[in-house]
């Protein structure tokens, strides 16, 4: 997983079949420094994410499971919404 | 996922099974305010996604469900078409 | 896998079905000369690595294959803590 | 799935299971513009692509289906010989 | 797959269930002049790699095949020791 801050949102009427329902937002990936790097990612999210909070984002087949059974095209999902994190760095 | 743009589409008549009747394009990966980064990538569009339209891109397994049980060897999926997409920044 | 160094913890108390009790590190990948590298990554933990501590990182669907059945969408787990490593450098 | 050129051959002759009788070519990524990009990529061709030749490689799982039921550890097949491409850019 | 040269070895005693008596290799990826490219990688190696030689290393759910039914997760494999290469470069 990644964490990243979400930045936005995005519309979508004519799309495939399964991504019906769907809240996507555009996460911008971010280190422990809040430094921003990386492309932004599209996922989709199902626990009420908000603009300009910090999330857990997980990729790949682990994250569809979420969707269980039903035939949803979606490789990226917001899995948790950061409380905080704690960083100890040596230099 | 990601925000792409389509930008061309690619022909192939040597290919492998289950590659037959696919539309085939070209994606340029774009960021929120549109400027491209990152290296093109070539996805299945089913949608009917034009040459200029911002879309979004799946890929790995999760995409290749739009297929079901055939055995499509496909990566990369255009999941949407964007209407639009809004993003907030505190900065 | 790929060579990492804990750096934190993260949490989350809003999230998605079966991310319940799991330990969520932040680790920074490094390389074989403990130069730090590319985006860190929320890796689960479930051998009790600790902050400053080597690891090895499993991703995708492989990595998930330690939840067994369970349906946690996690793709990223410390599979290993690093007890050395040795490498051999022509130059 | 991405645009790439075939470069080269390799040859193994201590392998995994899986890898016997399979014809593994070198493939250096391209963009629209014939510009090489990003590490060069092993895949398997079972379609006759040749030196020189710009293909289409897909990856991971999807990419995989080819083999079937056979335990082939492939995670990456070249799936079209590309005939032609076209793109249109506004600038 | 990716071309890599085993570099190193790592140990860890304190491990994920399933990555009992696994040899872990540390793999410097490789470009075909030889140059180093992009982030170590540790794989599995059960055909006998040893430093200092080049292999092709593939990811993901694909290499995990080679451990069947086995619960062990590991995200690469070496599947092949590279006997010998040929580039043909027009320029």
């Amino acid at each position: 997983m990644f964490l990243g801050k979400v930045i936005g949102s995005v519309w979508s009427t004519q799309k495939e079949a399964g991504m019906e329902n769907l809240k996507l937002l555009i996460v911008q990936p971010i280190d422990w420094k809040d430094r921003e790097g990386g492309q932004t990612v599209i996922a989709a999210d199902r626990i009420g994410a908000g603009i300009g909070e910090k999330v857990i984002v997980s990729g790949g087949t682990p994250a569809r499971i979420v969707f269980q059974n039903r035939q949803v095209p979606i490789d990226a999902v917001i899995v948790g919404i950061v409380d905080s994190y704690e960083v100890t760095r040596e230099q």
